[in-house]
């Protein structure tokens, strides 16, 4: 009976073994779901997510190299396949403990020969998907539609220089919108892989942003139209496979959204291997976002600072998910949002237990990132030393200016009175050993 | 009699000569000022400027190593070398044949020991400017001020900490409209050199972005103030000398004007130099902020794109010049904006006639450049290609998309009756070659 | 008859058209083979060849898209569609009118269920091969194994932590030297994707790089012992797939040859695409291999240089080619290695004839460069200036130096009798415009 | 009396206080000099070592903007200052606890109007310089010749075109060996800061190369002449100031030694921060010249990954320390070499104190790197994990492939025999969740 088929035999649910030692990597040492930190539970303020492209359907195929991982569930007929994929995906969920999964409308079903008959493998699929959440309490972080990988999108979904690949994507979207309320997806990500160009040579930049505005505010209406209640999110990256995305950055995303109005309607789902590519620091578009009150996601995974490309690692690195953590803590969470990991073991992580390992390394990361961001701020040494640093625009002149009723007469009048301003360290060094003191 | 003093003796006035040998490099082959090309002047299509501080302050220091560059005109007292730096200037300007300048309000005359003393130092050689640039009909292009170079602005300016230290750049900004008024300025540019941060852990982004909205909102009130008519540019540099600069790129920058209700205060004004820093192509932001309708002037250089600082090389890449002609021309030009050469010879290139081969050969770029434009743009087969491309949101269902009145159930419904899309070549290699035709 | 069958229908033997207008695309303009430049034809100093994985195998496929290019000659069995694919090449070669080819084993003939089934595979097809070469006159330019695609290569090949992939990595190169002396190859190429690391902690470097040598040893040997005589080149490639490959540039592999004595059995097939990659500019390891005495071949293709990964696009850029031509018209020519277009056609250039385009505007590109650097080497002005840049080396002080027998006391005595230099201006932007002048 | 001034009063000698809170930067939190861990002190393992230039001469100012720091030990006439600076660096080296320090020959003392006075200041200077040695024991780890800064250098030193400028190299490094052996360095370095191109077009690449290798020839022989017995070091970087450096990263030094016939006078110096910019990760060329048996020294600094130019921070992340630290352990350690503070504080961390909380910072992060390196080669959990990976190698095939006595044929045999082989995981993700443990 295919119910009781078990994909990660010998596993068991993970343990939470704070002591266990350095073989023991098929155990949680730092992440502790029931635990509480300022009022929350770890497990509520990381809401993590497993990502189900990467993990469940992917092959370690590269560039240079044909697949190197076989999953018994990718065996079979296209619709047999994804139900025991389906089935795999959530005995992972289980006994990884995470409460969230994410998927792109083409991981979950197969395309048909026509949209009618993708949509009812969609719909076939997802019938199975509800039943499991349902049994499960599993929940869907966020779902997107692919536009991107059928050669039909090469030269770009919403701003294909054909308006019939443009519908294309629109029917696609209509279905993804509708999958979404059906499973009570909490997001709905935008990702506009082929949104942007090859070549400026052949393209007409103002008509495709105009084109992309459009098509984003017809999704927009629709979720009005069904009562859907998810957060709308849109992706940044700069490059990869465009030469250039119109969806750089988060600043140029959220530019974007302010000059066709859309602001209001959508957040940012930042990736920092995405951030990385767009020649920024880890943390940056988390903070940037963070700071415009546009931060809605992570898709929490790394790339290697020196390579050119979305290599989509796990996150290992206790600096930059506690700069991420911290972050996300002084916003008050992410909800609904979470961190998904868009992560992929590496192509030649050929075993099973691999999948594991990776989740549950990047899970303690994200989880020690937690608990020194929550040690920083509470301590509220470093908060402290900010204040004091700003504190000039807290009364006088400092205040006119931060109200913005100050004028540049009165400036000039200030230092024809109090002169040269005194020089003030900004103490970088000072600032990052105590930041060292907590990781 | 020190009017009379000539600072590149033996240099004529530099003629076109288009059909001049290898060797002839003290005269133009291209750039033929009065040659008219659709309509208008080369002269007035290219509106070329020269850059003060790289071309007369410029001393060859750079971070490994001391001057190179021995200037007559830099020595003497303080007062006295300003002087005789703003004759040697417009000498070169009309030896060269270009009809405006740029420059920081620290270039022109230096900095005395209190605000009041550097504004005197300011006016009498903004004065002496004055009577040049009506004895020569030389023009300033734009002028800016020099928050950037002082140790009082080595943590930021209109984004300082410290409330005093932007009351000073206040301050340096109101004289500095008022010279900009007074000498006629077309334009005034903002660049926000240490407009951002070297550590996240010490700074506060949301408070430093307000702080500059409010410190752009003093200038423009104080311009209309004193019925200053000229526009107003913000200069995007991702990175050099802070990590990060809030000004990143062209996008980064109308993200922030629109944030804060200021985008129809400025413009832009690119430097493909900096643009290639941000990680994009040469052209990218030129395109970029015509597209949105925000290109506002160019400071023509470049860099190298294997380096990862701010070089500032005379331009000389005609692919590149070609791109950035066709822009410009595509939007009717860059009035009153114009290309600034913020550029420098390099540092070994220690010879006095090394400044007028290194502007000669730039301008023979641009002019090729905008030959190559012309004749693309005039012949149409580019133009006519790419309408082409877009054809399909003429008519149908893509003008309803391009209206924006169209709806996702009628994308759907659009596709149930057409099916799929026929897959059509972008063509890239073809565009190419046609590029390559023109060049 | 399968003989007959046209592949290319309607698309007639390229011509030389000198005056051809813009939309001409499929014609050369400048490249014309028979022509005499310093006293050889631009066919025996471009010596072009076509890469066969590119343009005959290549499906578009992208990390992040399904495959967009179909072409009948791929359609069918394995080893029919190897005839097909090879007849159509042939078609495309001698209509192109190019002399030469090059080849992966693998993208001749299919891999079989055992080595020895593959070896029998690509017998037969090598045996098609042979005949056609024989038919046209089209030649083997060079050879290489593919030993990075299939999974078993996944942590390397001869570099591999497990001998028994190193030793089919062996079995392979041993039938591929077969090949290359049964099909005439002129050159064989090493190049090692996986032949590197992507984690620190799991490999050791030490190792491995004395593996990688005593592998090229025995492929020495095996060389030696069969008779075949052509060149052995190594292609070096700084990152992608692997996070590092220990052939990433030049130098890396003249020292990684001189380390292990085989500096004289080999010399290297330079990328520029990977020369880009490396963090230099475009000519870096073109100039840098010919210094050294190394440079062998030229696998002609660009990238872009805002992008982080291989693009391998056709190069158009008409100052890079002339660069690459300067320095391989200075060395006497590229024989017997050749200019071969390891390029591709973008995944969006789906028609047919998408694939003459894109070699006719680099085999133009390249023909513009051959004509500048020889008008440029015939010339000799440049030639000229950098003698008489280094002409204190011919006498004197110079010449004890440039002959190795100075000593520091000999250059502390000259400096006390002569005091300090004087300084000289590099010029380098006279430099740029004396090469524009060419260009 | 001059003797007694105090520069850092206030300030007495750091302790080590591991339990510090973390506001308390002024105390070692984890460095314990005395402490032995495998069999040799912590002081003895790290060789810490403070730089002169960045830390006493340093200024503050960078290509926009004037000096930030200023220390009352610059002040006065330039031999006055220049013993001022060498007091309080002392004072400084003795309050911190570190055992060495390297200097340029021009940080120590200034030039005069000729050499012979450049030398008798260099030779005042040192002399004092000795004595505090013999004070405090303090000892020099290298000396190095400031051959970039001064303008002669502008073209370069060792390969300059004008050989009276390399004959000013020639006598400058003629007397830095005299100095170091009179000062008793333990190594002496060589970074060739201008020794490359800025544009290929004016330079001879292969007649610069040679003029090189003949110019540390000439040091080689003057070395074993006056019987110096410190270790030579070449120090890599990629470029910056150049273009391109000859000596762009650990590889392409090794290639040049090697084709001079050079290599086994030298080993390398190895800068993180340039082996960044060269497009590495942090530790690669510490790992890689260790690997080839050449890692002499390393210039303990780091710089930020998503910036393009030098920033020679203090290393503060411990992820980067373990695995520098866990190669030079492995090697048995890095005397005579040791780690050299070639960092600078922020020109924003203007207070004294940062001077010293920068170093402590920088120290800590070195010992917990020392720390966890060595729990992990105590452990031997990886080592094991290492060793296993590569056992195939230790008997039959593998030991005749280990040995070099392997043939191809041998090869096929093995593979007809022995069929495919077994796929297995690379595993990376445990290999960094175990390496998280140790961190």
């Amino acid at each position: 009976m295919a119910a009781k088929e078990e994909f990660f035999a010998g596993i068991p649910r993970i343990q939470y073994k704070p002591g266990a030692g350095p073989k023991d990597v098929m155990c949680f040492k730092h992440y502790n779901a029931g635990e509480v930190l300022m009022g929350r539970t770890m497990e509520d303020w990381l809401r993590f997510s497993v990502c189900y492209w990467h993990s469940f359907c992917g092959t370690g195929a590269d560039p240079f190299g044909f697949p190197t991982i076989h999953r018994t569930w990718n065996e079979g007929a296209p619709m047999e396949s994804a139900k025991k994929r389906l089935r795999a995906a959530f005995e992972f969920f289980t006994k990884l403990g995470v409460k969230y999964y994410t998927f792109h409308d083409r991981d979950m079903s197969p395309e048909g020969s026509s949209l009618e008959e993708t949509n009812r493998n969609l719909d076939e699929i997802t019938d199975l998907a509800l039943q499991l959440q349902n049994q499960t309490g599993v929940k869907v972080l966020w779902i997107t539609c692919n536009l991107f990988a059928h050669s039909r999108y090469m030269n770009g979904a919403a701003t294909n220089p054909d308006c019939h690949v443009l519908a294309y994507a629109g029917a696609q979207v209509k279905k993804g919108l509708d999958i979404a309320k059906k499973l009570g997806a909490e997001n709905f990500v935008f990702w506009g892989g082929r949104e942007g160009f090859l070549s400026i040579l052949n393209t007409d930049v103002a008509a495709e942003l105009k084109h992309m505005a459009n098509f984003f505010r017809m999704a927009v209406n629709y979720k009005e139209k069904i009562g859907l209640r998810c957060q709308f999110l849109i992706e940044p990256k700069p490059k990869e496979p465009c030469k250039h995305q119109y969806d750089y950055d988060a600043l140029s995303v959220i530019c974007f959204l302010k000059h066709y109005g859309l602001e209001s309607h959508f957040k940012l789902n930042i990736e920092p291997n995405h951030t990385t590519l767009a020649g920024h620091s880890y943390e940056h578009d988390v903070v940037m976002a963070s700071a415009f009150g546009m931060l809605g996601s992570v898709d929490s995974n790394t790339g290697s600072p020196d390579l050119g490309w979305d290599t989509d690692q796990f996150p290992m690195d206790i600096r930059n998910t506690t700069l991420v953590m911290k972050t996300i803590v002084e916003q008050g969470g992410l909800q609904p949002g979470g961190l998904n990991f868009d992560a992929k073991v590496r192509r030649e992580s050929t075993d099973l237990e691999d999948l594991f390992i990776a989740h549950i390394g990047a899970m303690d990361a994200f989880a020690r990132g937690l608990r020194n961001a929550v040690r920083i701020i509470e301590d509220g040494v470093v908060a402290g030393m900010v204040k004091d640093r700003y504190s000039s625009f807290g009364c006088g002149l400092g205040q006119q200016v931060e109200s913005g009723c100050a004028t540049l007469e009165e400036m000039e009048d200030f230092i024809k009175q109090n002169g040269e301003p005194r020089a003030t360290s900004g103490k970088q060094e000072k600032y990052e050993s105590i930041f060292n003191h907590y990781i």
